[in-house]
Protein backbone atom coordinates (compact mmCIF):
# COMPACT_ATOMS: atom_id res chain seq x y z
CA UNK A 1 0.00 0.00 0.00
CA UNK A 2 1.70 3.37 -1.41
CA UNK A 3 1.88 6.13 1.24
CA UNK A 4 0.10 9.27 0.24
CA UNK A 5 0.83 13.06 0.15
CA UNK A 6 -1.63 15.27 0.41
CA UNK A 7 -1.60 19.14 -1.10
CA UNK A 8 -3.65 21.19 1.06
CA UNK A 9 -4.14 24.64 -0.42
CA UNK A 10 -6.08 27.64 -2.19
CA UNK A 11 -6.09 27.87 -5.66
CA UNK A 12 -2.32 27.63 -6.30
CA UNK A 13 -2.66 24.01 -5.53
CA UNK A 14 -6.71 23.33 -6.43
CA UNK A 15 -5.03 24.50 -10.49
CA UNK A 16 -1.63 22.64 -9.88
CA UNK A 17 -2.83 19.65 -12.38
CA UNK A 18 -2.79 22.02 -15.24
CA UNK A 19 -0.45 21.86 -17.96
CA UNK A 20 3.30 21.65 -16.47
CA UNK A 21 1.48 21.95 -13.12
CA UNK A 22 3.01 21.01 -9.27
CA UNK A 23 1.28 18.58 -8.35
CA UNK A 24 0.75 16.94 -11.85
CA UNK A 25 4.26 16.41 -11.79
CA UNK A 26 5.05 15.04 -8.50
CA UNK A 27 2.52 12.46 -9.48
CA UNK A 28 4.70 11.65 -12.28
CA UNK A 29 7.80 11.75 -10.58
CA UNK A 30 6.73 9.64 -7.84
CA UNK A 31 4.26 7.58 -10.01
CA UNK A 32 5.54 4.07 -8.44
CA UNK A 33 5.87 4.83 -4.83
CA UNK A 34 3.09 7.24 -3.53
CA UNK A 35 -0.14 8.81 -4.19
CA UNK A 36 -0.66 12.20 -3.85
CA UNK A 37 -4.09 13.51 -3.35
CA UNK A 38 -5.63 17.03 -4.30
CA UNK A 39 -6.75 19.63 -1.45
CA UNK A 40 -6.88 22.57 -3.34
CA UNK A 41 -9.85 25.55 -2.30
CA UNK A 42 -9.94 28.06 -4.65
CA UNK A 43 -9.87 31.43 -2.54
CA UNK A 44 -9.81 30.23 0.67
CA UNK A 45 -7.39 31.45 3.45
CA UNK A 46 -6.30 30.07 6.45
CA UNK A 47 -9.27 31.06 8.51
CA UNK A 48 -11.54 29.34 6.08
CA UNK A 49 -9.23 26.35 5.82
CA UNK A 50 -9.21 26.36 9.98
CA UNK A 51 -13.12 25.76 9.49
CA UNK A 52 -12.93 22.75 7.04
CA UNK A 53 -9.75 20.96 7.92
CA UNK A 54 -11.48 18.27 10.07
CA UNK A 55 -14.20 17.84 6.11
CA UNK A 56 -10.94 17.93 4.06
CA UNK A 57 -9.23 15.06 6.12
CA UNK A 58 -12.60 13.40 7.01
CA UNK A 59 -12.28 10.19 4.59
CA UNK A 60 -8.48 9.92 6.18
CA UNK A 61 -7.32 7.38 8.77
CA UNK A 62 -4.87 7.09 11.53
CA UNK A 63 -3.91 4.19 10.55
CA UNK A 64 -3.31 6.06 6.73
CA UNK A 65 0.34 6.10 5.62
CA UNK A 66 0.55 10.13 4.90
CA UNK A 67 4.32 10.47 4.07
CA UNK A 68 3.93 14.57 3.42
CA UNK A 69 1.07 17.15 3.70
CA UNK A 70 1.92 20.37 1.84
CA UNK A 71 0.01 23.32 3.82
CA UNK A 72 -0.02 26.37 1.07
CA UNK A 73 -1.37 28.92 2.32
CA UNK A 74 -1.37 33.00 2.23
CA UNK A 75 -1.61 34.76 -1.25
CA UNK A 76 -5.46 35.10 -0.02
CA UNK A 77 -4.23 35.62 3.87
CA UNK A 78 -2.62 38.65 2.46
CA UNK A 79 -4.80 40.34 0.32
CA UNK A 80 -5.38 43.95 1.73
CA UNK A 81 -7.71 44.55 3.94
CA UNK A 82 -9.33 48.34 2.71
CA UNK A 83 -8.85 47.11 -1.34
CA UNK A 84 -11.60 44.81 -3.12
CA UNK A 85 -10.32 41.45 -2.03
CA UNK A 86 -10.38 42.83 1.51
CA UNK A 87 -12.73 39.67 2.23
CA UNK A 88 -10.42 37.08 2.02
CA UNK A 89 -7.83 38.93 4.13
CA UNK A 90 -6.77 37.65 7.50
CA UNK A 91 -4.50 39.65 9.72
CA UNK A 92 -0.94 38.11 9.99
CA UNK A 93 -0.68 37.40 13.59
CA UNK A 94 -4.70 35.51 12.86
CA UNK A 95 -2.78 33.71 10.13
CA UNK A 96 0.23 32.40 12.31
CA UNK A 97 -2.31 30.83 14.43
CA UNK A 98 -4.04 29.39 11.99
CA UNK A 99 -1.14 27.65 10.37
CA UNK A 100 0.04 26.59 13.57
CA UNK A 101 -3.54 24.71 14.30
CA UNK A 102 -3.37 23.70 10.91
CA UNK A 103 0.25 22.23 11.93
CA UNK A 104 -1.11 20.42 14.74
CA UNK A 105 -4.05 19.13 13.55
CA UNK A 106 -2.15 17.55 11.39
CA UNK A 107 0.78 16.33 13.71
CA UNK A 108 -1.84 14.89 16.02
CA UNK A 109 -2.90 12.87 13.36
CA UNK A 110 0.09 11.31 11.40
CA UNK A 111 3.00 11.89 14.40
CA UNK A 112 5.85 11.00 12.06
CA UNK A 113 4.23 12.77 8.96
CA UNK A 114 6.41 15.82 6.98
CA UNK A 115 4.56 18.83 7.25
CA UNK A 116 5.78 21.55 4.56
CA UNK A 117 4.59 24.75 4.59
CA UNK A 118 4.80 26.80 1.63
CA UNK A 119 4.86 30.34 1.28
CA UNK A 120 2.88 32.78 -0.76
CA UNK A 121 4.45 33.74 -4.14
CA UNK A 122 5.59 37.21 -5.01
CA UNK A 123 3.05 39.30 -6.11
CA UNK A 124 3.40 41.51 -9.99
CA UNK A 125 1.05 44.44 -8.79
CA UNK A 126 0.55 46.08 -12.43
CA UNK A 127 -0.45 42.50 -13.42
CA UNK A 128 -2.89 42.06 -10.48
CA UNK A 129 -4.93 45.62 -11.57
CA UNK A 130 -5.38 43.51 -14.51
CA UNK A 131 -6.78 40.66 -13.46
CA UNK A 132 -8.79 41.28 -10.29
CA UNK A 133 -10.99 38.66 -9.15
CA UNK A 134 -13.82 41.09 -7.79
CA UNK A 135 -14.59 44.83 -9.77
CA UNK A 136 -11.58 47.11 -8.52
CA UNK A 137 -12.30 50.19 -9.24
CA UNK A 138 -10.18 51.89 -6.65
CA UNK A 139 -6.50 51.92 -9.01
CA UNK A 140 -4.88 50.44 -6.31
CA UNK A 141 -3.72 46.31 -6.53
CA UNK A 142 -5.87 43.86 -4.13
CA UNK A 143 -2.93 42.35 -3.01
CA UNK A 144 0.85 44.00 -2.41
CA UNK A 145 4.36 42.24 -3.26
CA UNK A 146 5.34 43.48 0.34
CA UNK A 147 2.49 42.08 2.03
CA UNK A 148 3.04 39.11 0.34
CA UNK A 149 6.65 38.87 1.57
CA UNK A 150 5.54 39.65 4.78
CA UNK A 151 2.92 36.53 5.35
CA UNK A 152 5.39 34.46 4.09
CA UNK A 153 8.28 35.43 6.35
CA UNK A 154 5.50 35.01 9.11
CA UNK A 155 4.76 31.49 7.45
CA UNK A 156 8.56 30.46 7.88
CA UNK A 157 8.84 31.96 11.56
CA UNK A 158 5.76 29.05 12.11
CA UNK A 159 7.79 26.02 10.51
CA UNK A 160 10.60 27.06 12.85
CA UNK A 161 8.41 27.15 16.00
CA UNK A 162 6.74 24.15 15.04
CA UNK A 163 10.30 22.21 13.89
CA UNK A 164 8.38 21.62 10.43
CA UNK A 165 9.92 22.14 6.73
CA UNK A 166 9.06 25.26 4.75
CA UNK A 167 9.29 26.48 1.59
CA UNK A 168 9.91 30.00 1.14
CA UNK A 169 8.48 30.64 -2.25
CA UNK A 170 8.72 34.14 -1.95
CA UNK A 171 12.42 34.72 -1.79
CA UNK A 172 13.01 31.65 -4.33
CA UNK A 173 11.05 33.03 -6.99
CA UNK A 174 12.46 36.81 -7.16
CA UNK A 175 15.90 35.12 -7.69
CA UNK A 176 14.45 34.49 -11.50
CA UNK A 177 15.22 37.22 -13.83
CA UNK A 178 11.99 38.66 -14.79
CA UNK A 179 10.27 36.54 -12.53
CA UNK A 180 6.82 39.23 -12.65
CA UNK A 181 5.99 37.39 -16.08
CA UNK A 182 8.43 33.98 -15.86
CA UNK A 183 6.84 32.23 -12.61
CA UNK A 184 3.97 34.42 -12.70
CA UNK A 185 0.73 34.24 -15.16
CA UNK A 186 -1.70 36.84 -13.21
CA UNK A 187 0.84 38.06 -11.03
CA UNK A 188 -0.67 35.87 -8.60
CA UNK A 189 -0.78 32.10 -10.14
CA UNK A 190 1.82 30.14 -11.66
CA UNK A 191 3.33 29.95 -15.11
CA UNK A 192 4.98 26.20 -15.65
CA UNK A 193 8.37 28.00 -14.51
CA UNK A 194 6.59 28.76 -11.34
CA UNK A 195 5.15 25.45 -11.12
CA UNK A 196 8.77 23.68 -11.84
CA UNK A 197 10.14 25.75 -8.75
CA UNK A 198 7.28 24.61 -6.63
CA UNK A 199 7.57 21.06 -7.59
CA UNK A 200 11.72 20.80 -7.65
CA UNK A 201 10.91 22.73 -3.99
CA UNK A 202 8.91 19.89 -2.36
CA UNK A 203 10.90 17.06 -3.96
CA UNK A 204 13.99 18.43 -2.19
CA UNK A 205 12.25 19.28 1.30
CA UNK A 206 11.45 15.76 1.12
CA UNK A 207 14.98 14.52 -0.22
CA UNK A 208 16.29 16.61 2.90
CA UNK A 209 14.14 14.22 5.09
CA UNK A 210 14.98 11.36 3.63
CA UNK A 211 12.20 10.85 0.83
CA UNK A 212 12.86 10.07 -2.45
CA UNK A 213 12.86 7.83 -5.37
CA UNK A 214 16.30 6.52 -4.09
CA UNK A 215 14.69 5.48 -0.84
CA UNK A 216 11.11 4.73 -1.52
CA UNK A 217 9.70 1.27 -1.70
CA UNK A 218 8.71 0.57 -5.43
CA UNK A 219 4.97 -0.40 -6.40
CA UNK A 220 5.28 -4.12 -7.88
CA UNK A 221 8.38 -5.61 -10.11
CA UNK A 222 9.76 -2.64 -12.44
CA UNK A 223 9.83 -3.42 -16.18
CA UNK A 224 13.59 -3.17 -16.84
CA UNK A 225 13.91 -5.97 -13.54
CA UNK A 226 11.81 -8.48 -15.21
CA UNK A 227 14.01 -11.18 -16.80
CA UNK A 228 12.61 -11.48 -20.62
CA UNK A 229 13.33 -15.44 -20.75
CA UNK A 230 11.32 -16.20 -17.47
CA UNK A 231 8.89 -12.84 -16.22
CA UNK A 232 6.54 -15.02 -14.31
CA UNK A 233 9.18 -15.59 -11.83
CA UNK A 234 9.44 -11.60 -10.86
CA UNK A 235 5.47 -12.36 -10.04
CA UNK A 236 6.16 -15.50 -7.90
CA UNK A 237 4.68 -14.27 -4.40
CA UNK A 238 3.63 -11.36 -5.30
CA UNK B 1 -15.37 11.82 1.55
CA UNK B 2 -14.59 11.97 -2.50
CA UNK B 3 -15.35 8.94 -4.35
CA UNK B 4 -12.56 7.59 -6.52
CA UNK B 5 -11.35 6.87 -10.07
CA UNK B 6 -8.37 4.74 -10.44
CA UNK B 7 -6.26 4.48 -13.57
CA UNK B 8 -5.36 0.67 -14.20
CA UNK B 9 -3.02 -0.13 -17.23
CA UNK B 10 0.19 -0.17 -18.88
CA UNK B 11 3.00 2.55 -19.72
CA UNK B 12 0.18 4.65 -20.99
CA UNK B 13 -1.53 5.15 -17.76
CA UNK B 14 2.13 5.27 -15.77
CA UNK B 15 2.93 8.06 -18.26
CA UNK B 16 -0.41 9.84 -17.92
CA UNK B 17 0.69 12.43 -15.49
CA UNK B 18 3.50 13.97 -18.05
CA UNK B 19 2.93 17.29 -19.17
CA UNK B 20 -0.80 17.39 -20.62
CA UNK B 21 -1.33 13.52 -19.74
CA UNK B 22 -4.62 12.36 -19.53
CA UNK B 23 -4.39 11.29 -16.27
CA UNK B 24 -3.27 14.90 -14.83
CA UNK B 25 -6.26 15.62 -17.25
CA UNK B 26 -8.70 14.05 -15.27
CA UNK B 27 -7.37 15.39 -11.86
CA UNK B 28 -7.82 18.77 -13.41
CA UNK B 29 -11.30 18.24 -14.10
CA UNK B 30 -12.47 16.91 -11.32
CA UNK B 31 -10.01 18.77 -9.33
CA UNK B 32 -13.24 19.93 -6.49
CA UNK B 33 -15.09 16.27 -6.82
CA UNK B 34 -13.23 13.17 -7.55
CA UNK B 35 -9.57 11.92 -6.40
CA UNK B 36 -7.99 9.87 -9.48
CA UNK B 37 -5.68 7.45 -8.37
CA UNK B 38 -2.56 6.30 -10.42
CA UNK B 39 -1.86 2.54 -10.77
CA UNK B 40 -0.30 2.45 -14.09
CA UNK B 41 2.69 -0.25 -14.61
CA UNK B 42 5.42 0.17 -17.63
CA UNK B 43 5.43 -2.85 -19.93
CA UNK B 44 2.90 -4.86 -18.15
CA UNK B 45 0.20 -7.50 -20.05
CA UNK B 46 -3.12 -8.52 -19.02
CA UNK B 47 -1.37 -11.64 -17.93
CA UNK B 48 0.85 -9.85 -15.41
CA UNK B 49 -1.69 -7.04 -14.22
CA UNK B 50 -3.88 -10.12 -13.45
CA UNK B 51 -0.73 -11.68 -11.18
CA UNK B 52 -0.73 -8.59 -9.30
CA UNK B 53 -4.79 -7.64 -9.22
CA UNK B 54 -5.26 -8.27 -5.54
CA UNK B 55 -2.06 -6.19 -4.70
CA UNK B 56 -2.42 -3.20 -6.82
CA UNK B 57 -5.79 -2.73 -4.71
CA UNK B 58 -4.73 -4.40 -1.79
CA UNK B 59 -5.08 -0.86 0.20
CA UNK B 60 -8.74 -0.26 -0.88
CA UNK B 61 -11.58 -1.79 0.44
CA UNK B 62 -15.56 -2.77 -0.65
CA UNK B 63 -16.56 0.41 1.37
CA UNK B 64 -14.54 2.79 -0.74
CA UNK B 65 -16.68 4.71 -3.21
CA UNK B 66 -15.51 3.89 -6.72
CA UNK B 67 -16.61 5.74 -9.06
CA UNK B 68 -14.92 4.36 -12.04
CA UNK B 69 -12.10 2.27 -13.03
CA UNK B 70 -10.13 2.34 -16.53
CA UNK B 71 -8.74 -0.86 -17.31
CA UNK B 72 -6.04 0.23 -20.09
CA UNK B 73 -4.23 -3.48 -21.65
CA UNK B 74 -3.74 -4.43 -24.77
CA UNK B 75 -0.71 -2.81 -26.11
CA UNK B 76 1.92 -4.70 -24.79
CA UNK B 77 -0.34 -8.06 -25.29
CA UNK B 78 -0.12 -7.34 -29.36
CA UNK B 79 3.35 -7.59 -29.21
CA UNK B 80 4.22 -10.16 -32.25
CA UNK B 81 5.09 -13.05 -30.64
CA UNK B 82 7.66 -13.93 -32.36
CA UNK B 83 10.19 -10.67 -32.39
CA UNK B 84 12.10 -8.82 -29.70
CA UNK B 85 9.33 -7.92 -27.27
CA UNK B 86 8.14 -11.80 -27.52
CA UNK B 87 8.30 -11.72 -23.98
CA UNK B 88 5.30 -9.40 -23.01
CA UNK B 89 3.00 -10.99 -26.24
CA UNK B 90 -0.06 -12.56 -24.56
CA UNK B 91 -2.40 -14.56 -27.43
CA UNK B 92 -5.47 -12.80 -28.01
CA UNK B 93 -7.78 -15.10 -26.44
CA UNK B 94 -6.02 -15.21 -23.13
CA UNK B 95 -5.88 -10.97 -23.77
CA UNK B 96 -9.60 -12.02 -23.79
CA UNK B 97 -10.13 -14.29 -20.94
CA UNK B 98 -7.75 -12.17 -18.85
CA UNK B 99 -9.70 -8.80 -19.13
CA UNK B 100 -13.35 -10.85 -17.91
CA UNK B 101 -11.07 -11.80 -15.12
CA UNK B 102 -10.05 -8.15 -14.42
CA UNK B 103 -13.49 -6.76 -14.97
CA UNK B 104 -14.70 -9.98 -12.93
CA UNK B 105 -12.50 -8.62 -9.83
CA UNK B 106 -13.55 -4.83 -10.38
CA UNK B 107 -17.28 -5.84 -10.77
CA UNK B 108 -17.21 -7.96 -7.35
CA UNK B 109 -15.42 -5.57 -5.16
CA UNK B 110 -17.59 -2.86 -6.08
CA UNK B 111 -20.83 -3.83 -8.34
CA UNK B 112 -21.80 -0.33 -8.65
CA UNK B 113 -18.54 0.82 -10.30
CA UNK B 114 -18.02 1.99 -13.74
CA UNK B 115 -15.27 -0.52 -15.65
CA UNK B 116 -14.56 1.49 -18.16
CA UNK B 117 -12.10 -0.31 -20.96
CA UNK B 118 -9.64 1.51 -22.86
CA UNK B 119 -7.86 -0.68 -26.38
CA UNK B 120 -4.58 -0.49 -27.55
CA UNK B 121 -4.15 2.77 -29.54
CA UNK B 122 -2.88 2.43 -33.20
CA UNK B 123 1.10 1.62 -33.94
CA UNK B 124 3.16 3.70 -36.15
CA UNK B 125 4.93 0.92 -37.30
CA UNK B 126 8.17 2.61 -39.15
CA UNK B 127 8.76 4.80 -35.81
CA UNK B 128 8.31 1.67 -33.84
CA UNK B 129 11.52 0.67 -35.65
CA UNK B 130 13.58 3.74 -34.39
CA UNK B 131 12.40 3.06 -30.77
CA UNK B 132 12.75 -0.39 -29.66
CA UNK B 133 12.42 -0.76 -26.04
CA UNK B 134 14.83 -4.05 -26.27
CA UNK B 135 17.89 -4.57 -29.49
CA UNK B 136 15.82 -5.05 -33.02
CA UNK B 137 18.31 -6.09 -35.62
CA UNK B 138 15.41 -7.95 -37.29
CA UNK B 139 14.51 -5.15 -39.35
CA UNK B 140 10.56 -5.54 -38.41
CA UNK B 141 8.93 -3.56 -35.93
CA UNK B 142 7.84 -5.54 -32.73
CA UNK B 143 4.32 -4.24 -32.88
CA UNK B 144 2.05 -4.11 -35.76
CA UNK B 145 -0.93 -2.04 -36.41
CA UNK B 146 -2.70 -4.69 -37.54
CA UNK B 147 -2.62 -7.04 -34.71
CA UNK B 148 -2.91 -3.80 -32.38
CA UNK B 149 -6.60 -3.37 -34.26
CA UNK B 150 -6.94 -7.23 -33.37
CA UNK B 151 -6.54 -6.54 -29.73
CA UNK B 152 -8.98 -3.49 -29.84
CA UNK B 153 -11.99 -5.29 -30.95
CA UNK B 154 -11.37 -8.25 -28.81
CA UNK B 155 -11.37 -5.41 -25.90
CA UNK B 156 -14.88 -3.81 -27.14
CA UNK B 157 -16.07 -7.59 -27.43
CA UNK B 158 -15.13 -8.32 -23.99
CA UNK B 159 -17.00 -4.88 -22.84
CA UNK B 160 -19.78 -5.79 -24.46
CA UNK B 161 -19.90 -9.47 -23.33
CA UNK B 162 -19.57 -7.77 -19.37
CA UNK B 163 -22.00 -5.19 -20.39
CA UNK B 164 -19.28 -2.19 -19.19
CA UNK B 165 -18.01 0.81 -21.35
CA UNK B 166 -15.75 0.84 -23.55
CA UNK B 167 -13.30 3.27 -25.97
CA UNK B 168 -12.08 2.40 -29.43
CA UNK B 169 -9.10 3.98 -29.15
CA UNK B 170 -7.56 2.30 -32.17
CA UNK B 171 -9.76 3.45 -34.55
CA UNK B 172 -10.66 6.84 -32.87
CA UNK B 173 -7.09 7.76 -32.69
CA UNK B 174 -7.11 6.53 -36.88
CA UNK B 175 -9.77 9.60 -37.70
CA UNK B 176 -6.93 12.27 -36.86
CA UNK B 177 -4.94 13.63 -39.84
CA UNK B 178 -1.31 12.61 -39.49
CA UNK B 179 -2.46 10.27 -36.54
CA UNK B 180 0.80 8.58 -36.44
CA UNK B 181 3.12 11.75 -35.46
CA UNK B 182 -0.38 13.99 -34.31
CA UNK B 183 -1.38 11.14 -31.48
CA UNK B 184 1.63 8.82 -31.09
CA UNK B 185 5.19 10.21 -29.81
CA UNK B 186 6.88 7.33 -30.29
CA UNK B 187 4.97 5.33 -32.96
CA UNK B 188 3.12 3.57 -29.91
CA UNK B 189 2.74 6.05 -26.38
CA UNK B 190 0.82 9.15 -26.72
CA UNK B 191 1.39 12.75 -27.92
CA UNK B 192 -0.65 15.33 -26.08
CA UNK B 193 -2.78 15.45 -28.60
CA UNK B 194 -3.27 11.61 -28.36
CA UNK B 195 -3.53 12.43 -24.70
CA UNK B 196 -6.64 14.99 -25.17
CA UNK B 197 -8.14 12.24 -27.10
CA UNK B 198 -8.05 9.85 -24.14
CA UNK B 199 -9.00 12.50 -21.84
CA UNK B 200 -12.26 13.07 -23.68
CA UNK B 201 -13.18 9.98 -23.99
CA UNK B 202 -13.27 8.97 -20.29
CA UNK B 203 -15.02 12.11 -19.74
CA UNK B 204 -17.58 11.30 -22.13
CA UNK B 205 -17.74 7.86 -21.10
CA UNK B 206 -18.44 8.93 -17.63
CA UNK B 207 -20.80 11.38 -18.73
CA UNK B 208 -22.65 8.78 -20.79
CA UNK B 209 -23.30 7.16 -17.74
CA UNK B 210 -24.51 10.18 -15.45
CA UNK B 211 -21.23 11.36 -13.85
CA UNK B 212 -19.96 14.77 -14.56
CA UNK B 213 -19.26 18.04 -12.87
CA UNK B 214 -22.91 19.17 -13.49
CA UNK B 215 -23.84 15.73 -11.33
CA UNK B 216 -20.86 15.03 -8.77
CA UNK B 217 -21.12 16.77 -5.70
CA UNK B 218 -18.81 19.61 -4.87
CA UNK B 219 -16.36 19.09 -1.92
CA UNK B 220 -16.97 22.21 0.12
CA UNK B 221 -17.85 25.96 -1.09
CA UNK B 222 -16.60 27.36 -3.92
CA UNK B 223 -15.42 30.91 -3.83
CA UNK B 224 -17.94 32.21 -6.09
CA UNK B 225 -20.78 30.92 -4.09
CA UNK B 226 -18.94 32.46 -0.72
CA UNK B 227 -20.78 35.55 0.25
CA UNK B 228 -18.27 38.67 0.08
CA UNK B 229 -20.00 40.34 3.33
CA UNK B 230 -20.61 37.08 5.64
CA UNK B 231 -17.86 34.99 4.16
CA UNK B 232 -18.64 32.40 7.25
CA UNK B 233 -21.87 32.35 6.93
CA UNK B 234 -20.72 29.61 4.05
CA UNK B 235 -18.63 27.57 6.54
CA UNK B 236 -21.42 26.93 9.16
CA UNK B 237 -22.24 23.45 9.99
CA UNK B 238 -19.02 22.18 8.07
Amino acid sequence: MRPKIYLFGDSITEMSFEHGGWGASLVNHFNRTVDVVLRGYSGYNTRWGLKVLDKVFAGSSESESVLAVTVFFGANDASVEDRCSAFQHVPIEEYKQNLHSIVSFLKGRWPTTEVILISPPPIDEPTRLLCPFTENKSGLPERTNEAAGNYAKACLAVAAECGVSAIDLWTRMQQIPGWQTACLSDGLHLTQTGNKIVFEEVVEALKKKGFSLETLPVDLPVIFDIDPNDPLKSFQGI
